[in-house]
């Protein structure tokens, strides 16, 4: 396992994408903001590659941020790289959509990220530095207001206010942050377990699992 | 513009694909019914290659069922053949997926096609084996019962009884309708007009176009 790597994420509004060269250099593009993604994703894949002046042929590895996130943007970003990775073969590697936001705090700190869910739910992570110090999951915005408050980023505004919590900055261009976490999570991975096709993770759960967990 | 063709339809709750070599010799797979499309599109197109003795890169042309019908299934097929299509950068030509409903029942006279679009609405097309008659629509099927009665064939039942009409059966598998589908328009058409990307159809218009229309 080794670079040149492409990377995808569509987990917010904006999809964007990172190369790394074999020689570690990172290229970026960054689609127009609230363009479908459908229309948009594939042609930032292509201009990335020409920026890197690289073909397809000369990849070796894929990421695709895998969410948490909206349920259609994610299918259509897995679907389109499991039809790019048709003919490649390559592994993909998921990667959390919340570690990317992490990593475009800047901050050296333990954080949480929390990114509205609809229905009254919540995404949250929990991450230093890319590092994950627990598992993605989604919760009630009330559980969140029952937690000690502390410092967290997000993508879009929260659905509650959390007026004792203090909201951290994004100074980092996402696509940037991308390729920083890949770099930082590089060594720590296990790249052998990745497979050439990948399943968004939604999070989610349907009412019935939600009420088997209040029992 | 030539064979071999790979074609691929997720317009009905089971996805299927054709292909049609160089020798015109036709081969399907069709997906277990119920199955997310987002698992089982992939490999359906792997498995009607490998059936055919064929590679990605022998293909020369490529079909998609454009819709109407379900807006995410179209959206995630439409980007799965746009990953595959990255690197192939090959000509697509898009179908009528009511076209290949019509195929389906082997009648040699015109017949409608009509397919539940929910919301009260339904999707409109008119065929005569193969070639279209009317433009696709979409209608109020309000607007269907006050039409003279008439054949008609649907992957679905419609959402209101229709006494007096005639529901033909669909006695021809779906993807070989669509490799006829594609055998009997391929004199027809303009085959210098497809592009390496396709959109798909969704026909349903706004609640203000809906306004506008009824001034």
């Amino acid at each position: 396992m080794t670079y040149p790597l492409l990377a995808l994420d569509v987990a917010t509004n904006t999809a964007c994408v990172c190369l790394i060269n074999a020689e570690g250099k990172v290229f970026t593009e960054t689609a127009s903001p609230g363009k479908q993604h459908s229309n948009t994703v594939l042609p930032l894949l292509q201009d990335v590659l020409k920026q890197a002046d690289l073909t397809w042929g000369d990849l070796k590895m894929l990421a695709l941020g895998q969410g948490p996130g909206s349920f259609t943007g994610l299918r259509i970003a897995a679907a389109m790289l499991a039809g790019v990775n048709a003919s490649l073969k390559l592994p993909i590697w998921g990667l959390s959509s919340l570690a990317i936001t992490a990593m475009q705090t800047q901050s050296d700190k333990p954080l949480w990220v929390l990114e509205d869910a609809r229905a009254g739910e919540v995404f949250v992570g929990y991450y230093q530095q890319g590092e994950r110090l627990q598992d993605d999951v989604c919760k009630c915005w009330s559980e969140i207001q029952g937690m000690p408050t502390d410092s967290f980023a997000a993508q879009q505004e929260p659905a509650i206010t959390l007026p004792d919590w203090h909201r951290l900055p994004l100074p980092m261009d996402r696509a940037q942050a991308m390729s920083l976490l890949i770099q930082t999570l590089w060594d720590k991975t296990d790249h052998t377990a990745h497979t050439p096709w990948i399943q968004p993770v939604y999070l989610q759960l349907s009412q019935a699992e939600k009420n088997l967990q209040h029992v």
